[in-house]
């Protein structure tokens, strides 16, 4: 999935629910039916119920693992932290999920919670430490971003100092850390499973939402799709 | 952990507990209280009740984060294959977890399979495919070893083939595998927490497998531990 830009329009912003239904049959004409069947089928997993915020990855190495659990997993949002690191998915690593999951630049914590705030979520932030919630206790009857830090000296002071609570996954070793994208992983699995099995979280993509979803990952199997698009929407005007 | 030899003694085989008991406590005189209070804690954690199988790990890179978990999950024992690639940790993904799982290395799946089923542990492969079972829905009252293949090519025919049952992480999303090391991270959480939530699951070492095991420890902590303790042992006769 291309990066989203929070202050640009994006190409379906203008839509209804019906032109998209409409836009989504016509882009779907252009590849196979069971490319449209996986599209219908995977969209119904897919949740904003849980969202991933990493800070400064250094490695990524690192960033693009976490990109694959989160589609793994079917967290589609991902809030990447741009203060000095340069973040480009490693597709190797990736193995495509970057096409899948959408994920967004900010320039600040501060802004990145502020977005997540603004949007319902409560901010936990991931830690070893001994006074943390365990992960598998964590309350998530409300939407819930995680945040990452880096490899080498873990999360920010400020990163730490404003999120909204903590969280940590059970160790009974030596070893005193995971790696990041372990970490991301257990955090993810432990979370998604609790969710889909609660029947009192909503965390399903609206219709809407599901079906803009559905067009954005069109236009990645659509060869030249943002031309395509082009054409089909000016056709319609 | 240094290696532990199948078909050598180790240092400590022909101890009576009691005998174990008095060693320990004479090398434990050898390094801080606190390293002691962490050996006596840690190892009521520790679980043979599960065991880890790393068919071929071309990356040490990886073999050494699956080390790095079994330690963080209190698995003690990782079966090592070696008909090609030679296995050594890398020390800084390992963060010296290396140094307190015990690995063994086999010449052949079969002989892994052979010593574990002598063993009394089933032996269940981990595989992406539709009819296997969701890793949260395996039998775990055994004992249960869990093979993990190669990054490349996964696991081997011989390896699927002889193995009594196969097991997958349920995923939501385009990408169809993890990478080694977070699916052996995944199924190690899941099945530890599950294990100790469990009270018909007999899980912890037995006393004399604590002190051995702490045995060992000590060696890893005492500067020139190996010489120390045939000096002790020579002192003795």
């Amino acid at each position: 999935m291309p990066e989203r830009h929070l202050n640009t329009p994006g190409p379906f912003d203008g839509l209804t629910f019906e032109e998209k239904q409409a836009l989504y049959d016509t882009l779907s004409e252009l590849y196979s039916d069971n490319k449209r069947q996986l599209f219908d089928r995977l969209v119904l997993n897919r949740t904003r119920h849980f969202a991933v915020v990493l800070e400064e990855i250094f490695q990524s190495h690192n960033a693009s693992a976490v990109l694959r659990s989160c589609d793994c997993f079917g967290v589609q949002d991902v809030h990447v932290i741009e203060e000095r690191n340069r973040y480009q998915p490693n597709p190797e690593v990736a193995m495509g999920s970057n096409k899948w999951v959408d994920w967004y630049k900010h320039p600040s914590i501060t802004d990145a919670y502020d977005h997540l705030h603004r949007h319902g979520y409560q901010v936990i932030a991931t830690l070893p430490h001994e006074k943390d919630t365990l992960i598998g206790d964590l309350d998530i009857s409300r939407p819930t971003a995680l945040v990452f830090g880096t490899e080498l000296t873990g999360l920010s002071d400020e990163a730490i100092a404003h999120a909204d609570g903590y969280v940590k996954i059970p160790m009974y070793g030596f070893t005193e850390s995971f790696n990041i994208s372990v970490c991301a992983a257990l955090s993810l699995f432990s979370l998604t499973e609790r969710m889909r099995k609660d029947p009192a979280i909503h965390w399903q993509l609206s219709p809407e939402e599901q079906t803009t979803l559905k067009l954005y990952w069109s236009l990645q199997v659509i060869k030249d799709g943002e031309r395509v698009l082009q054409e089909i929407m000016d056709r319609r005007r």
